[in-house]
């Protein structure tokens, strides 16, 4: 594990590179060249060398690198050993949408129980996973050992909803209720704000035009 | 409208900053300094200012700035004069979430029709969004005068229905298939990777720490 620390925006990348990169390996390629992964992720060459550089391997100056190889430095540096278990806060659409995602997808994140007030939508199982009443929360993420929360209820209740999560032990929430969520230092928020990204996008269609290109690092 | 290009994340948290002054001025509130906002918004004051540098505003030194003001210069940076129309392709269990996601929330952008191969879901209404057979796109998409496309059908269908928007005259396209998509210059594409969203989340999970923070234009 490289000690420095790794920008947000690599982590995002390689996650997106370990897909493609498993899409090749199964049509049986066994090699890359960093410009073809950078084409093959409308990006730029340079940049995936430098995302590639957090990771333990050094490329063949004829074929580039072992794509086998990639996959693996990927998974040593993004997951656990064991799958890591998530519970979702709300069981509305926008829940059972993130369920129906996950099913069969991942192979080492896992929604495994759900949780809403509304009585008519608990003690179901959707898609495999099973919903509880709100008030099970801490019982259930200590039982099934969830280490991620994910927060799909109204604005008006995620924060309460993010402490209970908190108080029960989680790692870090993933909050998809449009505002802002406070946490303690050791607990990672990360806020996927669909009104902000919707919005975004509407601007460049406004516009007509693409964003200009900044390079993030 | 200034002319200088404007960071695609500078867009992105005005469309914040909006929602938050809103819920603001609905308190009464009249005034506000760059690091109030800061706060509410968990980021740092400097770089609140720099986003509302693009914006043509000037602060009471005093009082800070009219929070009336502030939302006005957002609504005409970010918006269209009239109500931006979304169409969704792909009316399971994620397009669900979005239709229902927007209803009633979305002053200038509104998902005004959803389309999909499979007849058993077309040619209803959900949450007052109808759907239609995916042949249909093309009409629709003019007569409806939809500008904005938004993909979330399986990842092996997602760039021929890429091309049918961009066919049909679309002008942006949010893809919410995990797989990155063409598009030709004068249409932008914004990807909402969920799995690389929640990798990433994971990650931070695993390694129990809040992320390095890393000053993003």
């Amino acid at each position: 594990m490289p000690s420095k620390a790794i920008p947000m925006k690599t982590i995002e990348r390689l996650s997106l590179y370990r897909r493609i990169l498993r899409e090749l390996q199964a049509k049986g390629d066994e090699f890359i060249f960093s410009y073809q992964l950078a084409a093959l992720t409308s990006g730029k060459a340079a940049q995936v060398r430098r995302d590639l550089m957090f990771l333990d391997i050094l490329a063949n100056p004829q074929k580039g690198y072992s794509i086998t190889e990639l996959i693996t430095c990927i998974n040593n540096l993004l997951d656990k050993k064991e799958t890591q278990k998530m519970g979702i806060v709300g069981a509305g659409n926008m829940g059972r949408a993130f369920i129906n995602f996950f099913k069969g997808r991942g192979r080492n994140l896992e929604i495994v129980a759900a949780f809403d007030i509304d009585k008519k939508k608990t003690n179901r199982v959707i898609n495999g996973c099973r919903t509880y009443p709100l008030e099970k929360i801490q019982e259930i993420v200590k039982t099934l050992n969830i280490t991620i929360g994910i927060i799909t209820v109204p604005e008006n209740d995620a924060q309460d909803v993010a402490e209970l999560l908190i108080k029960a032990g989680i790692r870090a929430i993933i909050n998809v209720a449009p505002v802002p969520i406070k946490s303690p230092a050791t607990v990672h928020v990360e806020n996927l704000d669909l009104t902000s990204f919707f919005e975004k996008t509407a601007y460049y269609a406004k516009m007509n035009t693409k964003p200009h290109t900044i390079d993030e690092a």
